[in-house]
This record gives structure tokens, sequence and C-alpha cells, in this order.
């Protein structure tokens, strides 16, 4: 992690420790859960680089950025029902402590908390930017379930799945930053589109983690999103090498047991799919440094830094503990 | 239902079945059940009645009107996931055939949606006015959630749950109508207050039908509210006549099985619940009536008929069917 990012980090979790406050004391509590369980808080980051990039000050937009982490949170508190998760990286959830009538009242109750203070609080163009990422959200992850198990979706489908799912929170993340921070409008669509394409380089990079085992450090086993029926670029890369026998066993293993996985995990490393999702993802923090071009070398560098940082992320750990 | 309730709903259901669309098939197939499966569609009927009573042309404001039929209908798909319903009124629930899983994304899209449109296309403080009533109803339920089997509660707080979860929404509904219209400001609040009164008597006047078998009709079993262990107002009022013992019997009884209910109902209706409460929902219409003093006579008239209307109400029948 970057200097600037520590200090970015600390005013986040400074701001959570001393001012996030919903009426709802359950809320509240699901909240910190949440925020104890882990997370780079990247979003938020993402929001007070865009704005420091336009020449605001950080301090200036913590609130707005600490949003954008708020809408990630509640997406989870409401996976983490679905799922029935009893704990998130040690951390029990929401659900198992108060049952998931309280879970999805508790994420239903903070999406219309953040609505209700962002209405409140900021202009237009700002409350429409965040509903609208948040359907975004809710419709990739309903294509996402809806594909579940499906191997013919291709490269094409898993961008259009990521780009809704993960990536427009980090657009949108990019966007009020630079939006709060009374950017010049040109700006605007350059900072947004960088926040865009790092979001599915995100993704393509948490999907590979999934197969090189740095998130078992987490408690997930090794291919985890395989077993929970997800194709992931890797497993696509691989399977355009694949013949149709192979295809086929690959569809035999797929969705069943943890211990099954282990030849789809094999194949996947076999043919190269590790290889060439981070490939993508590397062309993909290209096309977001590239997205910068009309932002001057000193406004570019700190986002630059911050995007090669994605592509050296380490598994999120246990310790990455937010004080609240 | 009068001639005027008759036209806006059928004002309402057309907009339903002809402009009403997302662009998620799965998200719009979920909401046509919920409307299918019954209502009577009061909250945009009274946000029409209050446009109609400042003035304004209904058929401007059925749009709007929608959206607060929407957010209970989000409200409701939520319900049917956590209380794991396979069935609301004959029609199978989304999570029936979806599973959970797409079931909360369809609401959570649900509610995003309504925020997005919202903010696209009204001023403010109309996104304010939704954001902050679905933040309460979540609230209201959490409360009431965390209160279920407890017979200290009294009226007073059960008043608080029942403005919050219920009165809330019908409280918006005026408001938005009123002010979507351009009420004279000095007509805002007392629209407003009007719609929280009959929210109130709304909410009585159900938890009175639970016991008295109208329920029934719809599938629900007589005393379901008890079963799920709900304090509510006629049980709170018959409590008030209990002595030590009885408090003790009826504590034994609560929250067991559908058979076991009997006697709780039986003490209900023996020592006035069901007459208590319903003058309290009698009070609630009075002082919505009165609320509307700032209006004149003809203003008021439509709205008398409307509030005199959930008094006499009849169950929510299977046929009362949207064609969509």
């Amino acid at each position: 992690m970057s200097e600037t990012q520590s200090r970015l980090r600390l005013l986040i979790d400074d701001y959570f420790t001393t001012s996030f406050s919903t009426e709802n004391a359950l809320v509240n509590e699901a909240v910190r859960r949440m925020l104890t369980a882990g997370g780079k808080r990247l979003r938020p980051q993402l929001t007070l680089l865009a704005a420091e990039a336009v020449g605001a000050r950080a301090e200036d937009h913590v609130a707005i950025a600490t949003h954008l982490e708020l809408i990630h949170v509640a997406t989870l508190i409401h996976d983490d029902i679905v799922d029935g998760a009893d704990e998130r990286r040690g951390v029990t959830t929401v659900g198992a402590t108060f049952g998931n009538r309280i879970g999805v009242l508790a994420g239903d109750y903070l999406f219309a908390w953040i609505f209700a203070t962002v209405t409140a609080n900021y202009p237009a163009p700002i409350p429409h930017i965040l509903s609208r990422t948040l359907a975004a959200i809710c419709d990739g992850e309903v294509l996402q379930l809806r594909s579940l198990g499906d191997l013919r979706i291709d490269a094409a489908q898993y961008t259009t799945i990521v780009a809704k799912k993960t990536a427009s929170l980090f657009a949108a993340a990019a966007e009020c930053g630079a939006r709060c921070a009374g950017a010049d409008p040109r700006l605007v669509p350059a900072l947004t589109a960088f926040g865009e394409h790092l979001g599915i380089a995100f993704q393509i990079l948490d999907d590979i983690l999934d197969l090189t085992g740095d998130h078992a450090i987490a408690g997930k086993p090794i291919g985890h999103d395989l077993i929970e029926g997800k194709v992931t670029l890797p497993l696509i890369m691989a399977l355009e090498t694949a013949t149709t026998e192979e295809r086929a066993q690959i569809a035999a293993f797929f969705t069943t047991s943890e211990a099954e996985q282990a030849p789809v995990v094999a194949f996947i490393h076999e043919r190269g799919g590790i290889e060439q999702a981070r490939r993508r993802a590397e062309r993909c923090i290209e096309e977001a440094e590239q997205a910068l071009a009309p932002l001057t070398q000193a406004q570019r560098m700190p986002l630059l830094t911050f995007a090669q940082t994605l592509l050296s992320r380490p598994p999120t750990l246990q310790g990455d503990h937010v004080r609240c």
C-alpha cells in the first residue's frame, strides 16, 4: 500500500469510527461487523483520489467516499444472508446472530439510509449516480446468478456482467469524487472511465486469487467460485483450448463438491487460463491509465500508483481491521 | 369502493400494464406477480387524491403514484423471502420460483430502480421523501421484529412501530401527491398528516381483520399475527384487563402452533379487544379528517370518502386482480 493509500485509508476508517451512525443501532452493528471483517476500502479511496486529482482536499470529501463503501457493505450484508454464511473472515454475520429477517431488513435500511442522506446533502446528479449504480450492481448479480454453471459464457458476456456487478461501483466512486470536488466537466468522463476499467481489472484479479490459493488465507477453499458455479475469466480462457470431450469432462466436475474442483483448477492452470486472465487484467489497467490522458502528469500520478497497486494486491488479511 | 376510487384504481393498473418496465425482465415478472396477488393500490390512490384535492389532474401524476406502490411491492418481495412463503394469495412467489438469492436481488434492484427513476425525474424533496420513508419502514419492521412475543408492548409503543412501518408510506403518498401537484405549501402538512393518521387506522383495521376471520379468505388462518408473535392492538387492549395469571396463560399460548391460538383469539374477543381497537381506528380516521381543516369542503370531500371506505373495507379478495 502506498503512502497516499495509507493516508486515505486512515481518513476513511476514522470517519467510520467517529462520524458514521444511523438511527438504527442494529444497522450500525451490522456495518461495524462488515468493516471489521476486512476490506481495503478501495472504492472510497478511489473517490478521494479522484477528488485530489482535480485539486480538492481529501478531508473535504470523506463523507461521500464512505457512502460508496456503504453501498458495497449493504450488498455484502444481503450476500451473506442469501449465502447462509455464518462467518465472514472470522466475524459472525448479522444473519447468524440476529436471523435472516433482520439481516435482509438491515441491508434494506442501509440502502434507504444512504439514499436519504445523499438526497439531503448532495446536489444532482450524485443521488442519481448512486441509485443507478445500485440498480446496475443488482442487475449484474441477477445476470450472473442466471448464468451459473453455463460453460457457454464467453469473455464478452463475462465482461458485460462484471461491468455491471463490480465496475459500475468503481466508476461511480471516481465520478462522485470528481463531481463533488467540482472537477472541470471534461475531466469527469476521464476519471469515470478510469474507475470502470479499474473495476473490471479488479474483478479479474479477484477471480484469479480464487484459483491461486491466496483467498484460502481468508477461509475460502481454492476454487470457491467454481463450487458456486461461477464461470470466471480464467476458466473461460482455458475452455477456449478445450476439445468437446474435455469440455464435457469439465461440465461434469463443475458445480459439484469442493474436492472435485481440483481437476478443474488443474485444467485452468495447465491451459494457461490464469496467465491469459492476468494479461487481460493488465490490459484493463493500461486502458484505465489511457483514460486519464486529459489529466496532467501530476494529476495522473497518484491514480497510476493506485492502479498498479491493484496488480500486486495481496489477499485481504484478517488483520486488515478498521477501528470501530 | 367509490366511483372515484374505481377511476383512480383503473388509472394506476393501466399504468402498470402499459408503462411500467425496468430493464430487468425478472424484476418485471416479480412486480407483475405481486400486483396480480392482490392489493387495492391504496397508497397510489392516496397520492392521486391528494393531487386532485389541490387542483391537479390525476392523469398527470400516475407515474409518481405508482412509485409509492412499488416501494410497498419491493418490501413485500423481501417479506416473502424472509418468511419463506411459497405463495401469496394463490400466486407463486418469486423466491419459490427463482430461489431466494434472486428474490433478495429483485427487491434490491426494485428499490434502486425506484430511486434512480425518481432522482432522474422529480425535483427535491421528492427523492428524499421516498428514501427517508423506506428507511422508516425498515426501521419500524426491525423494531417490530425485536419486540415479537413481548407482551409488555403498550399502545404507545405499538403506535410508534406502526407510524414507521405502515403510516410513513401513507404519509409519503399524500405528501408526494400534494407536492408534485404544486400544492399551496400550507396544504402540504395537512395532507401529509391526513395520510399518516389514515395509515395508522389502516394498520389497526388490518390487525382486527387478522382476528375476525376475514383474512382467512385470503388463505391465512385466524390469528396469523399471533402465531408470528406480533403483539397487535386488539391484544394490547385486551391485556389491559388481564390479571397476572391470565397474562401468564396468554404468554404460554402465544407464539405456539396455529391450533393453540384459539384461546388467545377468544380472550381478545371476550375482553373487548376488537371493539376497543376498532374505536381507536375510528379516532385515527377522525384525526385524519380534522387534519384536513385547511382545505375547503370541496377539496376535502373525496378524501373523506376514501377515509370512510377504509373503515368498511372488505378483505382483499383473490379476484382483486390487476391486468398485467
